[in-house]
């Protein structure tokens, strides 16, 4: 793992709660960015060499909706940093790993994204993240 | 804010969980620490810039346990490294942000920490967090 990708976290109104990571805690906002396959908007703060990633859904259908309407506001997943999902994937495989996603998917700025099953870690939510290489 | 300094996650048993953070996620495991403040041990893993804190509760009496006990295992909250904490918890406070700690407070590796009360961010408990310098 290189480094932590973006700790993603539900909120129900993006525009209610920008304010706080762009202005009180003073993280570079990065704009927002609609990811259909997910039914979410998406706000991007950098920190480093990570990010945090504001979730707002779209609609019911959204995983965020369904997150939110079961645990509140909250973190909703840790996306780690990958050179190679496939191999990633694999190994996790191999050594019994519980996942959602068996092959990546495209997630924001067309990185490819596979989580695990929370049953993992405790509840706690992984995404493995590999980045689109500029030069694709 | 320089970036995000660690996550700390609330476990039940750390022995049971660490194989996962360092055998299945390769995660660099740079052992454990009882911080006697907090009535937790914690164990450290590298990644990136960053770090994941396990976080297992000594006793009931533990801020950890506490969690446990009311939402179960699960990321507890987000560390955000800062050069001066003094200067950032003032910010705050003249913007009228809810702390729950004024002045900082020690963590573990003696670092300098305070914690923003949860209702600042819809539920998420951030920590701001000087590290020590190396020559004090």
């Amino acid at each position: 793992m290189k480094k932590i990708a973006h700790i993603g976290i539900a909120v129900s109104n993006l525009d209610e709660v920008i304010p706080f990571y762009r202005d009180q805690l003073g993280l570079t906002f990065n704009g927002t960015e609609v990811v259909a396959s997910e039914n979410v908007k998406v706000a991007f703060f950098k920190i480093g060499e990570s990010a945090i990633e504001l979730l707002e859904p779209l609609n019911e259908q959204s995983p965020i909706a369904k997150f939110i309407a079961k645990k509140g506001e909250g973190i909703h997943h840790i996306a780690l940093d990958v050179d190679d999902i496939h191999q990633r994937l694999n190994h996790l495989k191999e050594q019994g790993v519980p996942l959602i996603h068996e092959d990546p998917k495209e997630g924001a700025h067309q990185n490819q994204v596979a989580f695990l099953h929370p049953k993992a870690a405790q509840g706690v939510l992984f995404e493995l993240c590999e980045q689109k290489q500029e030069d694709d």
